[in-house]
């Protein structure tokens, strides 16, 4: 690539936007050049509007950006966003319709029929839906999202065993407080303690597993069933999670791990910049995958499955694992730039 | 009751044994008065022998008391098991040999279908097995055990609702790390993570479960199946569990959320000193039970369910909460205890 | 006494609140018959306005009482006041001037020189300022204040010591999340980490001690110098802090412990119902106090010292721990009040 | 550097052998090719004989390599020791003895006369013991320590403050669990709890911080007095401590400020491949710094200084933070030796 692409972030000062930041400013392709946020911000250097909150500091050539307003038009043609779904309501068609490509982690859309609920490895082929939306929303631009950080951790250890005919599937989360924002949960619930409810989770998770599987650009769902279970643990990033699968077939303890362990996707095949390589790693470790030791693997952007073992009730059970802000939030994003961007469609 | 029943404690230093001096040295029936452990804090005073790690402190009177080996014949007839398992295999059979009811919380003989695995609210009657126990094993005392902690919770919870026809459990725990003992889980392993493993945790959930719903005192197990996932969280004390459940007949959810509000059992009946009335505390709150607001409810007899819902795959689906060191250990042989009192068996 | 006496509590929902609510729902001489909260709650049962968070449940007979509005002259002549500073600066006064006897955990008067800043164990003569207070303020009622949460267990510490002549002390405080109320810290910035400031805390610490330990009212100062370094902990319930004194005379490291085991204060002479007796425990075990073993002492109300010992470069130091929610607030008001009663001047 | 100089590792197998074998695996100077351990360990391959506890997975090439044990000769001529006290007291002066220059972080020599306690940044010129170290000790090889975890960082903070004459110190630390290895501190102590007491670190705390500041190669103490009050608190990774110094020259907030931030060292001229630049961090946020947020800058190698601000007992006080198991213990130990071999002694 002989120049780098310039691409801008909406709400780039909250917890999500500084993800994209961290991560664009170190990004082989992308040069991030524009950030917008909230007209609090406007006009205002980006290290005195954005309270830094990750544990890497602030990429120095980004402290004496000047925050933008989010205005379509603006910025560069690629935008990520950043925004909360209320937001995201409002601005993302409005800078889709004025010709950005915008590349969105927040939940409004998702489930939009004309609108592609990517995962790389997983659906790759979704981006079709693209050519509709562009008609019938009447955009010069387009809108890809990422799914629900809870939701691409269950998908992608889903996938590669559609193979097997996935009838149902029972999941139960342990969510890192990350996964709520800042402030977010505050410490007196969660500190010595669970929350055995988020709100909204559950459902997001059993439908965008269904789009994100299905066919027809995932506007025919999976014919499956999922159940979630959703809970808040004190954790302050990676999301695990126990599943029990029901399948057609009756695959041995070893064929699904066979089949988690050499899957590889679309992102592997192009050598997407920060696609990881295995996408899933499975673990023969008794005890693991952990938050702590396993969520940063593949730079954060790996799911991890351990503990393959047959489910007395259904088939075959797991423990899945996922970084919430990486691999379910921003790196989300920007693996779906680097896709379209290696399919010519960006 | 004109005089207290004097009683023992086996491995009284250890921490379910401080949680059995705790209780029993507050209890209107039973006068705590011979503390046995290893051979290490024989002849100490109970003060110096145990290094006291509760929260409430330690008994005044409990304090001078000198420990005693664990010598079969020398303590009172009624004793509470704490040992370890290892301890327990050789030394719970020589004391109830020797003529002592043994109330033990040990995990060497719940599965043996001459020993009750009891939970007084659920299977009361499995002490029919006593005659057949003093017969083929020749003891002139007995030996009555508790389930694992988690066990209980799980069982408590589906003990109401048999009534519909249980045909399958799948259950997913967030396990508090006082069940794992003392010094039990490092700081390094737990702090701000998960560990998706406890050794022997899932078997002992698939199988205690159905011999205490099962019939003919347990030795013909209850015809379901369980499928467990039992995970470690940084929480001190209080299991929490997702529970999704199968049933036979297609209850609705409010049958099922009355089935547990009105469900008594013997100990209730009989207004057992330490019985929480009722025993299962059903709530409505969308984000409860959580275990540092709802463990110690019931002085930590009674079980919190909350979230009962529809299941999409199974029929229904709820969590449940207990207080692992209380219910599901030292309270749980107490509340035994009571019942072969009131029951004129002890 | 006869009859129970009618108290109110200002600010009745949030969560120190909810302390007073609990504590004086079980109290002998005080009947919690008033909840008056912002206008928000006005109306409601206290069931639906308060969201409780306390890990004991709500008493029973509170849940249907109906919250009023913060209105003087509408509750009984006693009311407590939880509110925070914001709305203290304004309704404290009022309800004073109104003839109601105001007994205050806000910040707001504590360095008025009219007004008491009591810890009865420690300056119960301070009451003598009420006298002075009515006049120059014109107040038909008064107003009492306790301090800081951190303040009170290191004052407590130090009242025994005067017979040695402090000259300066510096504290390093390790304080609990409870501290800042809810939603208070938020789970991000202290899961599995230290904040080393805690905004106008020192500042309190070093300026109300002087206070409290002056003569003449608490209006001529205690003149030593105190130094303080504030930090947020981890930690539910229980602020430890760590204290270093230089002394006029050089006490042995048993007088200074012998001076803080045998101290008895005026609560402790009149017996009082919630004071703790002893005041302060003095403990030999090594590695104590710590909060979640020994917050809870004295039903919340004991200060505890331990690892008393030379300090190379002062003259003693020691670790100091008391519960913030209960005798750093809400039980520190409730003291004041029965103080009062006692004394004749509620 | 044409060629890497070959090392090894004494006691790879356990936590902070572990944080040697990480960093000396990316090392631009060395190459670890000899890995020894207890004899239990001895033949193994290390993937296999060290439970990997760092959330870095294990260097892919150091997996199959073979463990050692502990004989002096085996190894090449320069070695870590990661050994506990225990084992250092014997194997590390046999190492020493047959020719190799050892690197320590045990304590068992740092307060030998012979032995240099070095912080490269602090007292590079105490390396000129090893001449009579040689001499008296009738070592063919030499002995060179590093202070312990809580020292290192208080005494990098007190260093570039020597010029205004250090009289005394009061510090109070906050310690996290990391520091106490593997499986160290017990999960029930530490949760949601502060334990004031870590034997052994106030001695060392106040004895090492006077032999590294000192003159004739650590032989004449510094003159000042140090107090040390040392805490576990719930945090993995980073000590954070409260520091108060008396002066004798009175120097303004902003002239400490200054000292510290324009401070470097020997490593920072030579500069060394693992020494920071600059070597302390200051930062002006008022709630900084934070384990969580800074214990990792300098790739965990900076010293870290917030909140400098008058004292009002001694004469200026901070908060200061490091690293305790890479600045605190193997990164110390490493610099030590890229310091010995910048000038010519390894």
């Amino acid at each position: 690539m002989t120049r780098k692409i310039e691409v801008g972030v909406l709400g780039a000062t909250g917890m999500v936007g500084q993800q994209f930041i961290a991560r664009l400013a170190r990004h082989p392709w992308f040069d991030v050049t524009w950030f917008a946020a909230s007209e609090r911000s406007e006009g205002k250097p980006y290290a005195s509007a954005a309270p830094w909150r990750l544990s890497t500091p602030m990429p120095e050539a980004c402290r004496r950006v000047t925050v933008d307003a989010c205005v379509p038009g603006r910025g560069p043609k690629v935008v990520f966003s950043a925004l909360d779904a209320a937001a995201a309501d409002q601005i993302e068609p409005q800078f889709a319709a004025a010709g950005h490509v915008v590349l969105s982690n927040a939940r409004s859309f998702r489930m939009d029929p004309l609108v592609p609920l990517l995962i790389p490895e997983v659906n790759a082929d979704h981006l079709c839906v693209l050519a509709d939306q562009k008609k019938q929303k009447a955009w010069t631009g387009a809108l890809v999202t990422n799914p629900n950080c809870s939701t691409i951790v269950l998908t992608s250890a889903l996938a590669p065993l559609r193979q097997f005919g996935i009838r149902s599937v029972i999941v139960s989360t342990m969510q890192a407080v990350s996964g709520a924002g800042y402030p977010g949960v505050p410490s007196l619930d969660i500190l010595g303690n669970v929350v055995p409810f988020i709100g909204g989770e559950e459902e997001k998770m059993e439908s965008e597993t269904l789009k994100i599987l299905g066919s027809n650009g995932g506007r025919t769902p999976y014919p499956a069933v999922v159940s979630a279970h959703t809970n808040r643990v004190p954790v302050i990033d990676g999301h695990t999670m126990t599943v029990s699968i029901a399948f057609e077939s009756a695959p041995e303890t070893g064929e699904v791990a066979e089949a988690l362990r050499t899957f590889r996707g679309r992102p592997q095949e192009l050598n997407l910049p920060t696609a990881p390589d295995p996408p899933i790693l499975v673990t023969d470790q008794p005890n693991r995958p952990q938050p702590r030791l396993d969520a940063e693997l593949g730079d954060g952007m790996a799911i991890s499955v351990g503990r393959i073992r047959a489910c007395p009730v259904l088939s075959t059970k797991f423990v899945a694992l996922g970084h919430n802000t990486i691999r379910g939030a921003a790196g989300a994003s920007i693996l779906n730039a680097e896709l379209m961007q290696a399919e010519g469609i960006l």
